[in-house]
């Protein structure tokens, strides 16, 4: 959402600190100052020139993102007067090392690196907590091995499964959806390409500064410039919305179980209401619902926007920026919350036998394989 | 985005100020103090302590937005603790006022009137800028009616139109969405239905309650609670969305025509680069369709979410407060950039002429009735 | 789904037969039939020849679609390979008549035009089925007026309510999307243009010929060629959008209604299964749920395609032919298949005394003025 | 789209013979007919029985599609008629051969198989024009590494490039997208859990049946059964999405490069127009990205879908099957339209020179490092 108001509840706000203004701001210094470093290194700018630019960069730092926000309107990103003061304030502190700022580069260069960066710090949170939730989904599993309870199919109670086979298979999606979340974002690259993505303007070995740079953010080489064949995204984008799914199984079953009705499991600390003292709400599988939702949307307008025209998208590029942040969040929240969640849920195998003896078609059958297949799950986790 | 450093630039930065934190809790307050009025002067409360609500209200209203937010985690919406400081601030500044405070009220009343509050200021800042979009169309329409350009379908040159029934098509899409959009707006209701949506808790005349509290927040009356019904928020979603597409097609066209080959037009104060002095970058248009793109999807997430299960949804409803804020953020960000991409838009005939002189095929041809569907447009445009 | 094997159960095969190949070529015969006879009433082409035209279209009428489908590969649409077929009769059986074939018109004409008339078709059985739902959800809250069940929110029991308020609850929101989506198809235009949708190539008084095609076909007139300003598509497909959802918040709720530990309802023709004879299915219910869950993405489609580019899309356009009426059909069955689930639904008052007798909170609690707001809506619904 | 008349020009009939209703029945007997081996051989039923349903899955073979479609209605899927029709089949065939017909499954096991033996063929085709449409940019980058063109950013030339690291940037994201979903069509595994997931209704060994089955139809293992676990689904989505984006890159700069003023390629059969024979249409880029931008919903529509409630969701699963059918043949299409497109692409030095000189901004810069790019592009492509 676009204020804090609703971020602690929904969970989004578990991620706001490394994608608020002043962790934008920072990343994109932190590549402009890795790129002027690099860039002396492979001797395509004064090693002095250099010096004088992690000065300017110390300089701008604490600069107003709203000032920059307004300079950054005429030229369609923020980057271009972020260079502007950080050409002026090298030249301040010492004349020439200007020369040495975003050498080679481009807006994109820099604003696809310092979104990398952030993505990449969003990400592991994400996957943190979806580790988190996996590790409680196993312990569930393994507590409620054989613990009989309807499965229910259609909304109606089929044969016997236990709970333990239920949570089992929430771990499987959880973990399935943490492992390859995590692999994407150990392989984000950096971006550095140049005005016209041919590296023309930085040294002879601009493709050696490329992956120089790479290396001293800490990020996958890029092979090529990437500035316009954004299948990463798209990939990144999939995996976040197959993260909120895997998270929204789990908690729309938590919702349906703790049904006055069925009351097979209550969450650790169930919410009040406002006009009703006896409820007992399970807010945090309410609000992971509301988070993980919200998700699929988010991913359709990263792919829709895939097609990034000639050398430069003049809109695709732009539409990139907000939509991937807001997914990082909602996927956040529905991970945050899930946790929350399955943390200490409260089974009820006396309320699980007593639904179970509802259905007469559900009797005489015991739950097959489901312990061994709870071993299964259990034992083939992914480290 | 869920930070300012790309508001300006995006445009969405038009209607964060209805939308932020602080719009929020004084909506919230603002639906609280009207209900304690109306439900006094309909005799559900005592009309002292409802005096005294109106000066609980003013004692809250400075109120902490990351204190409240955190408040709301356990119940999973703002209004729980916010009634719960209301009660005790009446309670301690007249005692016996806390009777007078959300009386026959559940927390979703409040948030979804609230939430119509914001949705009808910032949706007429979208029909303010809609509306001058389409009055800068109609001028270009008006001014340009006779000058002829190349018509082109699938990328190529077909035969000569004018300029002024290309801007007359963009002032027609223009239009409608901003008659539907506002007519929605003029028809959003508020919300009042208790905590089972059967107004039980409140006043033997409830409907009464309901209808008055509409008339003293100047909302349309709501008939029935609308609590699960959400065919409302869809239908304002999707003319949210065609509100956005009717910007896209505009933009995208200025984009086409200020191509360095084709340079038909140009924006008034086009972009510069952080690495090419000589480019000339039609931004505004550029970020108009980067604000537009974003909106297909939320719109989607809106749809898909309007199953609310029983009298309350465990998700879906709040899945819509983030993302009906962001969709009126992003398709006011398309129309706020769309209004300075078109007021002052500049038209090169002669390069119209150039251009239209390379197809041979479509030479020899004049532009038919393009005259008379341009006057046929300005002549009929809605009020 | 792209196959009649899953057309029945999904209810999507409720429209088929009024968007099928056939149905495609017999629409885009009756376009240009249409136009050369308004073609000559207007003095645009000589009516003897228009007289051939219309021995010709009987003469194409029965074409092979595999070898259409085949022959419009290389222009990209079928009109083109259709016109040629046209034209080759029109100077077999008369010649000279091949001059009154497609006057002033281009493909897209012709096809938008078809398209207008398919989906009016299937819009209205649509609407047919959205009525034949909200008439069925006023029967159930007439006879249920005063039925207490238990209202739920967030899953948990919350104070009582009654069915009939539940019904109607449904009611309002199917009759709101009827009645929009009725009014837009009465709305849908004529689609007349011209190659440069300038009406160059049509007679003197083209735009007379816009007007009296519409006339003729019984369309509504376009005042100027939409063909690039798409709003109404994005209309049309948010009010497909709307009435998907309206017809997946009752299914839903029957599905948890019809759950085995509440048993409150049930579907006159519950299916079977399988592997469980004792199981009793809400089949239509669950597939209704199925098919509305369908229709939020291709809304999205639609919307993100709004921005035809230049005078006739190189892409855009193409992608709404599959996407509009494949949302057709899914709205089509979920309504089709809502319908047979609330005709004859069966109430069990006894099982929501039972439930309602779980909670203790929600007793000594009436149901407010369910009734009173029952009768609102069976007084206030649209004709 | 659900006809065929569209179909050849989309590109969408490239896989409709493997999704259609013939190749869905064969695939669901495929699954039954391997079910009753395995569980011969696992000694779950009498070898002699499974014979006979081998005899008897021949007898049922040709079934009218329309029959079991009717029937289907009832339980709301074609698997409960189909397992009918084949124990009556067996029945009479050899007495007591029902007893081996569907041993240990559920409707979901049979059909969830049947859709990923259809996923998987139709995935391999697309796969296959992926990797010819990859192979194809690869040679033109050959062709033309060092061939001069202009770089566009934001639809401005900027500095020069060459066309042959145009190209390769197409190979590198059509080649990461073919890998990508490659790896994910031969990871896709058997569905087998029974009426409650658990395995229950088969043999003790119930495990190794499952194993048995996926080995025997050439499919990866399962662990445990899937059927609420929808990760895998929204992973083969997302693929397709991404393969989709990496199709329309390519394919909008083909329709941007084809323009009349630029005229820098050309297809190889460029398409005609029904008014306008000078016409020079890219129609296998356009309808390729007509193909290409349907995708994006159909994607989210998946993900939406991934919270499968209880042991068989109510709707949710439904939807999957018409979605993930319709987004394998938009995919297809957009990979079968590119396939033709850059098979053969023309491409003009001289008009590329000549665009060139138009941007003074431009002049005096060399390409950079593109020709060092295109051989590490070439050099490092994915087997």
């Amino acid at each position: 959402m676009s204020n804090s108001l609703f971020g602690p509840l929904s969970g989004t706000a578990r991620v706001d600190t490394v994608l608020d203004d002043a962790a934008w701001i920072a990343a994109l210094l932190e590549v402009e100052l890795a790129l002027s470093a690099v860039a002396a290194e492979q001797g395509a700018v004064d090693p002095d020139d250099a010096d004088g630019v992690e000065r300017a960069v110390a300089a701008v730092a604490g600069l107003d993102p709203a000032a920059l926000a307004a300079e950054s309107v005429e030229g369609g990103n923020p980057v271009i007067p972020l260079v502007k003061r950080l050409k002026a304030a090298a030249a301040r502190i010492q004349p020439g090392a200007e020369r040495a700022v975003h050498p080679g580069a481009t807006s994109q260069d820099v604003l696809d690196t310092a979104l990398v960066l952030l993505t990449r710090r969003a990400g592991h949170r994400i996957v943190e907590d979806l580790t988190a939730c996996a590790d409680a989904a196993a312990a569930l599993a393994a507590a409620h091995r054989d613990t009989p309870c309807a499965a229910r199919t259609l909304g109606q109670q089929a044969l016997p499964t236990t709970f333990g086979l239920v949570a089992a298979t929430w771990c499987t999606g959880l973990d399935r959806a943490r492992v390859r979340l995590g692999a994407l974002l150990d392989a984000l690259p950096v971006q550095f390409g140049g005005a016209a993505g041919t590296l023309a303007a930085s040294h002879p070995h601009g493709p050696a500064v490329a992956d120089a740079l790479a290396a001293r953010l800490g990020l996958a080489a890029q092979g090529v410039p990437w500035h316009t064949e954004r299948t990463r995204i798209g990939e990144l984008a999939g995996a976040l919305g197959v993260a909120a799914g895997a998270c929204a199984k789990p908690a729309t079953d938590v919702v349906l179980l703790s049904a006055t009705e069925l009351g097979e499991v209550s969450e650790a600390a169930p919410g009040d209401s406002s006009s009703m003292p006896h409820k007992r709400n399970p807010a945090a599988a309410v609000t992971a619902r509301g988070s993980a939702r919200r998700a699929p949307g988010l991913v359709a307008t990263l792919l829709a926007n895939a097609d990034h025209e000639f050398q430069r998208a003049a809109g695709a590029w732009h539409a990139e920026w907000g939509t991937l942040t807001e997914l990082l969040r909602v996927t956040a929240g529905a991970a945050a919350r899930l946790r929350v969640c399955l943390s200490g849920l409260q089974v009820h195998p006396d309320a699980m036998a007593r639904t179970l003896a509802l259905a007469a078609g559900a009797q005489g059958a015991g739950s097959g394989h489901a312990a061994e297949l709870v071993d299964r799950v259990l034992a083939g986790r992914p480290g």
